[in-house]
C-alpha cells in the first residue's frame, strides 16, 4: 500500500516524501518480501496454504539463490513427508480427468481426508497448463479448505518438471494432505515420470469410443494398477461393459506385477457419480496388500533410488550433449551412422574421445 | 620371426635346433595366424565360413589389437551389409526356441535361402550359452552349408554382448547370408536389445502351458510383430486355439505401431514341422509392407541412430559409476535417500559436484 503509495508520489515527484513512519513502513515490507526459510516451514507444518503455495514457488523458482532456499526447505519438510497416498492418474485429454478428480476428491473429502492435486505436464508452458483450466471446473475442490490445487510446474524438459513435482510432494505432506493426486495428460514420457512417484497409477479410459485404442500409448496399460472406464453413463452403459470386460481379459495376460497386484478393470461416470467409491475401494485394497507384503515402502525406496540414479544420468547426459564439441560434430556422426557409413559403435567411441579430449 | 626361434632354442638351450627346413615351416606357421584383414574381408565376401569364424572371433576378442583389427574388417565389410531380413526370436526356456528355427531354418533353406543364426544371451558365461547345446538339436542346419550357426559372444554386461552380436551381423551379411536370425532367452533387458538390432521380432508361446502368463516379462508382448503359440500338436491343439484367441484380442487393445503392422498371432507345430510356412509368409507380408510404407529403411536408420546414443550413454555412465569417489560415496547416498534424509535430486547434485571435482 505504502510503497504503491510512495510511488504515486514520487512519479508526481515535487511533493516532499519519506517522513519516519514511511520509512518504518518500506522496511517491514521488505522484512515481509524476505521469505524466511524458518517461518514458511512453521506455516508450512501449521498447514497455511499461502505458505505451501510459497514454498511451491521456491522449488519452481529459476533463481539460484531461490534453489539453495527451497532445498533446505525440503530437508526440514523431508522428516515430516512420506506419510500420504500418492495417486497416479492419467488419460488422453477429454476422458475426464478433472470431472474424476472433482468426484474422487469431494468423496475423500467427506470421509475427513485432504486432498492434494499437483500435476505433470511439460507442455504446459504453451497450453498453459491443463490443470489451470481445470481449476474453474474442479469447483467445489476449488472452495473446500480441504482440498490443495497446483497447476503443472512451467518448463520445457520432462526432467525438470518432474523433478519440480516431486519436491512440491515433500511439502505437500507435511502440510498434511493425506491424498497426493498426480495427474499428467501424458506427454513425452511423462506417465513414466508420475508412475516412479506414486503409489498407485490409474488410467482413465473413455467408454464407448468405439475403437479401443483411443491413442493410448505403449506400455500405459502394462504400468497401470487400475483401468477405469470412465463415462459409464447414459448410452454409453452398455459399450462400458464391454470395453470393460475387454481390458479385464487383456490384463490377466500379463504377468502378475512385483507388487503381487493384479490390476483391475471398473467403470464409472464421473459425472453422474457413480462407481466413484468403489474406486476409492479399490485403492485401500491395494495400500492393505501392499503394506502387508511389503512392496509399498520398498517401491518407495526403490522409486528414490530411481530418482537419484535418473537425475544422475541426466546432467551426465546434458553434460555431454551440451558440449560445444559434441554439439558441432553429433549430428554429422548420426548421419554417418544412418548413412551406415560406419557403425554405431566406432562413431560413439570416436564421439566420447572427443569429449573426454 | 627370429625372435620366436631364438626364444625356442633359448629355452631348449642344450639340443642344436634350426634346420633351415624347419625354419621355413615356423615361418608359415606364424604367418598363418597373422591375422589380416584384408585377406579376412576377402574371404568373408566369398562366404568363406572359416574366415566369417575368425572375424566374428576378432569382434569378441577383448584383445585392443583385435578390435583395432575387427574395426576395419567391420568398416570394409559395411558397405555390402544391410542387405538381408533380421528377425528376433525370444521367448522363455523350453518354449522350443531351437526346434523352430531349426524347421523355419530348413523351409528357408530350401527356397534356396541362406541363413545366420546369432545369439544374445548375457548369462551365456554361467550357462555356456543356450545356443551351443542347441548346435547340436539343430542337426539338419548344422550339416547344410547355407547355414550359420554362431552361439552368443561371453561377456557379463548386456551392452557388450549385444554390441558383440549386432557387429557379426555386418559381417554375416557381407558374407551373403539372407536371413539372420538373432535369438534370446530374455535374460535382464536382452529382449530389448535384439528388438533394436531386427526388423522383425517374433515372440514365442507356448500352447497348453494352462498359465498364459509363463513368466514373460512386462513390454514384451508390445514389442512383438508376432507372436507364436509353439507346440499346438497333439492333446495341445485345442488349447493353443484359446490361447490364440486370447492373444488375438489382447493385441486389439493395443495402439497401431508405427511400422502400421498389425501384430499378428498364429500356431505351429516346429516338431511336426506345421504352420511354419505360414509363419514365413506373413515375415514377408511384414516386409512388403514397410518396405512400401519406408518404415523399414526408417526403422534402421533409427536403430542406428539408437545404438549410437545408447553406446555413448553406457560410455558415460560407466565413466562415472565406475570413478573411485563415486563408488566410495555412492552406496551412502542411496541409502540416504531410501531412508528420506535427503531428496534425490540434492544428492544425486552432491554427487555430481564430486565427480566433477
Amino acid at each position: 500500500m505504502s510503497k504503491h503509495l510512495s510511488k504515486n508520489t514520487n512519479s508526481t515527484s515535487k511533493v516532499p516524501v519519506s517522513t519516519n513512519d514511511q520509512v518504518i513502513k518500506k522496511f517491514k515490507k521488505l522484512q515481509q518480501k524476505q521469505i524466511s526459510v524458518e517461518m514458511l516451514f512453521d506455516n508450512i507444518i501449521s498447514c497455511d496454504t499461502v505458505a505451501l503455495s510459497k514454498g511451491i514457488t521456491l522449488i519452481e523458482s529459476t533463481q539460484k539463490t531461490h534453489a539453495t532456499k527451497a532445498q533446505q526447505l525440503i530437508e526440514k519438510c523431508l522428516p515430516f513427508a512420506n506419510n500420504s497416498i500418492r495417486i497416479g492418474i492419467t488419460g488422453v485429454p477429454g476422458v475426464g480427468k478433472s470431472t474424476f478428480i472433482e468426484a474422487l476428491g469431494t468423496i475423500l473429502i467427506q470421509q475427513g481426508k485432504k486432498i492434494a492435486v499437483l500435476a505433470v505436464d511439460p507442455s504446459s508452458t504453451v497450453s498453459h497448463g491443463s490443470i489451470l483450466g481445470d481449476k474453474t471446473r474442479m469447483e467445489s475442490l476449488v472452495r473446500s479448505n480441504k482440498a490443495y490445487i497446483r497447476p503443472s510446474p512451467s518448463g520445457n524438459s520432462l526432467g525438470g518438471v518432474a523433478q519440480k513435482t516431486r519436491e512440491s510432494i515433500v511439502l505437500c505432506e507435511a502440510a498434511g494432505y493425506d491424498v497426493i493426486i498426480i495427474e499428467t495428460v501424458g506427454v513425452g514420457q511423462s506417465e513414466t515420470a508420475v508412475h516412479s512417484m506414486v503409489d498407485f497409477f490409474l488410467l482413465l479410459k473413455l467408454a464407448g469410443a468405439g475403437d479401443e485404442l483411443q491413442g493410448i500409448k505403449r506400455g500405459i496399460i502394462e504400468m497401470a494398477d487400475a483401468i477405469i472406464i470412465n463415462k459409464a453413463d447414459g448410452d454409453n452403459v452398455k459399450r462400458a461393459r464391454e470395453a470393460k470386460n475387454q481390458f479385464k481379459k487383456a490384463l490377466h495376460l500379463y504377468p502378475i506385477a512385483e507388487s503381487s497386484w493384479q490390476p483391475e478393470v471398473l467403470s464409472c461416470s464421473a459425472i453422474e457419480n457413480t462407481g466413484i467409491t468403489e474406486i476409492w475401494e479399490l485403492v485401500e485394497k491395494y495400500i492393505t496388500l501392499t503394506v502387508e507384503n511389503g512392496f509399498f515402502y520398498q517401491n518407495r525406496k526403490q522409486q528414490n533410488k530411481f530418482w537419484l540414479l535418473q537425475t544422475i544420468e541426466e546432467q551426465l547426459k546434458s553434460s555431454f550433449y551440451t558440449h560445444p564439441r559434441i554439439k558441432k560434430a553429433l549430428q554429422a556422426k548420426i548421419e554417418a551412422v544412418q548413412q551406415h557409413e560406419v557403425t554405431p559403435f566406432a562413431a560413439a567411441r570416436l564421439l566420447f574421445d572427443l569429449f573426454k579430449e
